[in-house]
């Protein structure tokens, strides 16, 4: 396989054949096609993209890269779900265990924050004693027992998507939707789910910043399930704001176990029933939509969410009392308003300036190995479209290092948008795609 | 400086900061930046172009990334001359020496071959004893004493370039006309020249295909000189087929001496006059196109072009006969001819296919370490437009292992297409571009 030609071929805008992707993927993957060439060809796939066939051959041959974790032990559908990333984003700890106390299996490889978005591995480390480790055995083990699992991966999973996503992130060659969908797609291939609902997020929180860009990614990596033969349905929703009202690990568990003991509800609740209600139809549980959402609203309501999370917290090591009493979770030292500068509605958020500033606070990292305190972050008191009066909390910070306030209440101020004239409002979920039809909402 | 925001930033389409092309060209000559930035960035660059700063920019921060030569202590108007590389292109050793008998100061750093190109370092080394290698200050010492001197680059210059034309070379990002353009001219600004005429070869053996991508490759390099103060001006001339008749080091040397002496002519001798009169109107020697190729035949009939080419070559410490008497160049052991496989008129020549054959032959280099044979090569026995009996000799291949004569005349018979119709005739010469019109005669 020659490099330069390949190189050379997606550069004038030719499609390259299976075996030039494989040679691609692996190479990657081996270390034997150098960086400087595999970085060429990622700017060429920027710029001309990839037909439906080359994408999904790069998402099967980054699959096969490495292991693939095999769920077959449990039995029935499992099912994941996967979000693009966002800020306050908390849907997995609602819905898992709504999903679980419903009767659907979900065997979930989460991952760590990234960059201004949060991550579920952190969130769950946050509760005292809880360990996201496990091997592949007592994963297995714990999805059968209990019907949920949620860890990181502990097995060499897609070597060839972390070699090219590796390279990508400093060769200005992430935003590119075939690479994105393929190297999404690959790992969730690779956990073993039988079916899977992704959430990609759009607006000014998320990597794709608008709607079509959003939806295209969506029908991509629909289309990617339906020729590997593993149905992916994709929503596509806001993150023009936190979707949750709390930013940050331990209040973003706080938060999912308020929402599952019914003292909160708003956007993260909403989004997590249009997610989770698919996860329920995925899996055979569901009829549709509306049923879906009335199962899941009947385990909140009835407290079998909230005892599944404690069950799985309990069988991930952690202390299940926190579900009872969220001051078992870590707490800050202090709380600072951030009073609003003007009278004014909240006309918009930079939502990827919050998510760094609860990184600042010390919610996320800045480099891999920053140690995360699980305390801090911070509480959103307004909502896009309120009315807000000089002096007025807009967020309230809870940190440890008194000194950081200043810089992020300056920050916080200006991220977040006052105007004498009323938003219109947006919606929560612009539209449902799969392989066979994009529904669109907004 | 941020790599992943600059890479970005031409991704994006933007234009780079002189402050930032500066970085670019620094970081690639001292190798500060890694390899996988710099082939994102070319590739980048190939996608979203240059502006004519951007590219004048680059131009002079590779050109100032190492040694420039100082021709001053010549005096007067040093004038070059560059081809982008043809097969069968002589016109160095035809025009050099004439425009030196008409006063010109010819200070040339030439090339090496390279790819299906020869190169005139490597013709003037099949003359018995030619070195083409000198100081600097013997450089100077010749061209002022007898008005012309042909050598390889003895300093370190242009790095910036050497780095990155070596790493366009492996991923795929040669053909971009600002990054061609700015690669050539820096070095010909490096070299020391107050004035530059280019052959830019447009057709099948040229790496412009299209006269118009040919013309805008011709323009952008008379913009940059126009933007650097040395005036540029650019022919743009056909590569349908080898331009002279001799393709191969001694053979063409051979050709140069033929014209020289007034035995031989044709196109080759047609655009060596138009190079060489554009040079002696850039010496402010000759009035006009006109008045330079009559002191250009002027010096061929009264033997003074001869002249200048035996003292140029004795200089060098070579054999001035080859100059009275061509059979004191190397010689090949067997002639072959390549018959025609039927009657017809020469349509259209692979010109990139016989200079490939030529290299076969043992003319040029595969590996940067193959040694060439001198004296091997092919005679082209016919011209576009005509008319052959089959059987008839299209072309004499000369060689020294009889074992190539198979493959080599197979070769030769496919790159030259015959057919019942008679092609157009193609222009010679088919614009003249300078940074303030373009001339075109097609």
């Amino acid at each position: 396989m020659n490099m330069v030609e390949m190189i050379l071929k997606k550069k004038e805008g030719g499609a390259l054949s299976p075996e030039e992707i494989r040679a691609f993927a692996r190479g990657a993957a081996d270390g034997s096609i150098p960086d400087y060439q595999l970085s060429a060809l990622l700017m060429a796939i920027c710029w001309r993209g990839m037909t439906a066939e080359e994408t999904a051959c790069l998402t099967m041959e980054m699959m096969n890269s490495g292991d693939v974790v095999d769920l077959s032990a449990i039995g029935g559908v499992c099912v994941d779900k996967h979000s693009t990333g966002g800020v306050g984003d908390t849907t997995t700890l609602v819905l898992v265990p709504l999903a679980a106390a419903c009767g659907a299996k979900v065997a979930k490889l989460s991952g760590r924050g990234l960059g201004h978005t949060g991550g579920t591995l952190d969130k769950l480390e946050s509760i005292p004693g809880c360990s996201v480790e496990k091997t592949e055995e007592e994963f297995v083990r714990q999805v059968k027992e209990i019907g949920c699992a949620v860890i990181g991966q502990s097995g060499d999973l897609c070597p060839a998507d972390k070699a090219l996503y590796a390279l990508r992130d400093v060769t200005g060659t992430v935003g590119s939707i075939p690479l994105i969908a393929s190297s999404i797609v690959s790992k969730k291939l690779a956990s073993g789910a039988g079916a899977i609902v992704l959430d990609v997020k759009t607006g000014s929180g998320a990597l794709m910043q608008t709607v079509e860009e959003s939806i295209e990614l969506a029908k991509t990596m629909a289309d990617i399930g339906a020729l590997a033969g593993r149905p992916i349905l994709a929503l596509v929703t806001g993150m023009g704001q936190p979707l949750g009202t709390h930013v940050g690990n331990a209040l973003e568990v706080k938060e999912a176990i308020d929402i599952l003991s019914g003292r909160a509800g708003g956007d993260l609740l909403a989004v997590s029933l249009e997610l989770g209600s698919r996860m329920l139809i995925a899996s055979g549980i569901a009829a549709d939509v509306e049923d879906g959402k009335a199962r899941m609203m009947e385990a909140l309501h009835s407290g079998a969410g909230l005892r599944k999370l404690a069950e799985m917290i309990a069988a991930q090591g952690g202390d299940p009392r926190v579900c009872e009493d969220t001051a078992y979770l870590p707490h800050a030292a202090y709380k600072i308003s951030v009073p609003a500068l003007a009278d004014g509605y909240v006309a918009s958020m930079d939502t990827t300036a919050i998510g760094y500033c609860a990184q600042d606070l010390g919610a996320g990292r800045k480099e891999k190995t920053d140690v995360i305190d699980p305390a801090v972050g911070l509480v959103m008191d307004v909502r896009l479209g309120d009315y807000v009066k000089a002096g007025q909390s807009l967020a309230t910070l809870y940190l440890n290092k008194p000194e950081l306030a200043n810089p992020a209440v300056l920050r916080m101020q200006s991220a977040i948008v006052l105007s004498d004239e009323k938003p219109a409002p947006q919606p929560l979920v612009y539209a449902a795609v799969s392989h066979e039809e994009i529904l669109r909402f907004d």
